[in-house]
């Protein structure tokens, strides 16, 4: 199918339409990659680079400070809800309409519109968000072109329903082992038993409190949770082995060694393995360019919980907030729908900031 | 193969050798137990009873007491190891010399050589002992015919080295519970973690102090022990179950009831589930007919910490101990022996206590 060229005059309700008649999902991405970039090299006021299916495009005003408006170009697989359909109600609904092409419209706006923006603005397209880890556009972006990436603020448009999300908590995953020695249960005594080892590590979890740290007024909550624990052999033998597997999720002043030094605090005496972990991301808000960003978009400000895209922008120093027009429990539903109010307030607002 | 009628004018080492040389692997014991029959049948002072290919014959004098002698006939699998041989050391050597057929020569010695014994006896020949326990020759006559078994006192002729190996424990397993709510690991908060729930379950396990009980002269020490600990879904859910499978291994002085009560007991608070028991079996050796069978036999007098057929008989009321001329380490292996000594030891042993 023929697509027609990105029409960038449009509002970013109608431009999110359009977007969504011209299906990306993970891997077939080229396409709409194709016809991004040729929309952002007809604006003399960027410089366009590509890497893969992944585009980034940059003002160069000199301007005394820089952030990123990033998003991603794919989708989850289509469900029956392409092309897009406006209600009467004023939703728009359709694949990737919420997750997030209502996003990319506004980054595309933002670029077309706003050829003198306040701040140099770095635009950040990107591939493969829906998929496996290892396959993600930004974390691509990262290891080969971070220079590409350097700004002291980044807004990933991924749907907030236009609050802004600051940040991201850190995880670690440990396995806290005992060791024993088996005998047959019937004489207990010639064995040591591993799980009952174990004792301590369960306490010190049940009796742990959490950290609740604030950070740029942010309140993040941390959590120490066993997510797993597996001992024993057989129904007659004490058991020489027992695991308890830990996911430590802390709040982003601290790093990933920061994290692992404190488990291994927690649970001195104890084996502690690490077997998985990825760092936090602060909120940033306290830098001038964020904290204008939330006065300009106002509305509430809150900590995120889960791990997102942000934490890339976070490693290299970048601090970053979410903050889009779509609705996260949407996302990969048949019935994703976005309401064009809020795509053109996210517009209207980022305007503003960029403008004032 | 056609096998010569047993010949119980031999010894009971000699006879030991005749048995081994005829194959009865469990399932196939028809024929070898066609011979018992018949030899047992040839006895005027017994009279013999069948079921399948269980054998019971009795004496019937009206003595004060009655005490069975009991053995199975059925062996594992031949490993290359018959016909028997006999070594210049004095050792006889072949599938089933120490798992028990010693011992049934020594019942059928007895049987044959003590026509009018100071107590009544009950020999019992069974079945398919070393398979499944459902197929358990013995559980199948305490079924079906538990008056054959009735007496004062039981000795379970299998193969200790020739000590008296004293009733035996009791073992109960159980699963101890925890339950709670599912929720994200990165908002740990809003569930409720059932591993750190189990804490005080493993607390308990490692601060409890087993009993050591002293039951006619025998010192049993109890267990209990965690077998198993099972909980978590996935690396990021806080999880909603946790299960610790706790085995209790008992004095004979408890009942499987109150073993249970005393596990209630430990676990309060907690969800305790029964998955399955078997009661022990009291030694009985404050009994005259016991004491009067330690002192004949001599030597040293141990309790029994696995479960063994013994308990059996204390289900029905009857106080057993294990007493065999064979030697359990050599039990299922290739290099199955008995020294012939001890076997003629044991032939000596009990006719001096059943004729004294």
């Amino acid at each position: 199918m023929e697509h027609p060229a990105l029409d960038l005059s449009q509002d970013a309700a109608r431009l999110t339409a359009q977007l969504v008649d011209f299906p990306s999902v993970s891997g077939e991405e080229k396409e709409l990659a194709d016809a991004v970039e040729r929309a952002l090299r007809a604006l003399p006021h960027l410089t366009v680079e590509r890497d893969g299916d992944a585009i980034v495009a940059r003002t160069d005003l000199g301007r005394a400070e820089r952030v990123v408006l990033a998003g991603h170009l794919d989708t989850v697989p289509i469900a029956d809800n392409v092309p897009s359909r406006l209600d009467a109600e004023g939703r728009l609904w359709g694949c990737g309409s919420s997750d997030m092409k209502s996003g990319v419209a506004v980054q595309l706006r933002i670029a077309a519109t706003v050829p003198a923006p306040n701040r140099d603005l770095t635009f950040v397209f990107y591939d493969h968000e829906e998929v496996a880890a290892e396959l993600n556009g930004l974390k691509r972006l990262v290891e080969h072109h971070p220079e590409w990436l350097a700004a002291d603020f980044a807004v990933l448009l991924e749907g907030t329903r236009g609050k802004v999300e600051g940040g991201c908590q850190g995880t670690l995953r440990v396995r806290v082992e005992t060791t024993g020695k088996r005998a047959h249960s019937a004489r207990g005594w010639l064995g040591e038993n591993a799980i009952h080892k174990a004792a301590p590590i369960l306490e010190r979890l049940a009796g742990y409190t959490p950290r609740q740290v604030d950070i740029d007024g942010l309140r993040y909550r941390e959590g120490l949770n066993a997510v797993r624990v597996e001992g024993g052999h057989a129904g007659n033998v004490i058991p020489d082995h027992c695991a308890v597997t830990v996911n430590y999720r802390f709040a982003p002043d601290l790093s990933v060694e920061q994290a692992l030094a404190h488990v291994r605090e927690v649970f001195e005496g104890f084996e502690v393995v690490p077997t998985d972990s990825a760092a936090g991301a602060l909120p940033g808000l306290s830098h001038p360019a964020a904290a204008d960003f939330v006065a300009a978009v106002g509305g509430e400000v809150a900590p995120k919980f889960g791990w997102t895209d942000v934490a890339r922008f976070s490693a290299l120093g970048v601090p970053a907030v979410n903050y889009g027009p779509g609705d996260p429990q949407l996302a990969h539903t048949r019935e994703e729908h976005v309401e064009v109010a809020a795509v053109l307030l996210a517009e209207e607002r980022l305007r503003g900031w960029l403008t004032a």
